[in-house]
């Protein structure tokens, strides 16, 4: 399954556009290398989050830890690095969840979910261009506070984690 | 909160690239009108879902209707616009749940999720572009079915309706 013609129109440092045609229509898609995404509890039952500007949407956020993958790198790899250097957070008892595509109609992007649970606190040490507020929720609280939450992966990997907590089999 | 620079490096049909400077670092953000996704569920407790072919990921993919916004539409008007377009359905009892951004780190794209309950059946019309396949799904089986989809909004919305439906206060 591939296009009748295809061409680079931009090349970034993270991500690229290339123009496909396919038969009668062309589909502008962006080239990303694919991600992860975490839900980390520890011990005492609180997951973790971070709060940090997204200046694509002019505001901060509050998500699940989560980056890009490193060319070459596997997504269990990538995980442990993103939560160990965003949070801290190490060890745990680790189950890959899903993969998914974050926006298919325009964006080859795929990102995997992880479940992190029992992780050991430790020292953070974000990228020198993050600045990082650390925030952990109770589990309980989760539910309740979904409305503070506008970012997709975050929304949906711990409705998945609250979802798999309570009803079985998924 | 604005960017110290910002120019556009790609300007295209549906997206284009702006790369920003905020202080000492740089970012490539994709440009986007925004779009909605819609959970539709009818009379006999059956929700829609399309499948149609995602270039960009190179397979068919099966997801809620969704779309992306025209130029100066509201996210309610294109709801009911895409949902028609793709499915058929109209009526019912409509629901604006949530707003969430689709992939805040890179792309400027925000979505509004819908419930529309009770809708009626009639005459799918598709951009000539796309090629949708009409799948129903029965509400008891969304639970257990969720390791089908790999659509980051179909999960998040039909994970959200269940939790909605189960659940309360969200």
């Amino acid at each position: 399954m591939k296009p009748d013609e295809a061409e680079v129109v931009y090349q970034g440092r993270l991500i690229g556009v290339t123009v496909e045609r396919w038969g009668d229509h062309e589909r502008e898609i962006v080239e990303h290398r694919g991600a992860v995404v975490i839900v980390a509890v520890d011990g005492e039952g609180h997951v973790a989050l971070v709060r940090q500007l997204r200046e694509a949407v002019r505001r901060p956020l509050l998500e699940l830890p989560a980056g890009t993958l490193e060319p070459g790198e596997e997504p269990f790899q990538a995980a442990k690095r993103e939560l160990q250097e965003e949070t801290g957070l190490t060890g745990g008892e680790w189950t890959e969840v899903l993969g998914f595509f974050t926006t298919p109609g325009f964006c080859r992007e795929r990102m995997t979910l992880f479940f992190a649970e029992g992780v050991e606190p430790g020292e953070a040490r974000p990228d020198p261009d993050e600045r990082l507020e650390q925030v952990r929720w109770p589990l309980g609280e989760v539910a309740s506070r979904l409305s503070e939450l506008e970012d997709a992966k975050t929304i949906l990997g711990l409705l998945l984690y609250l979802h798999r907590a309570k009803v079985s089999p998924l």
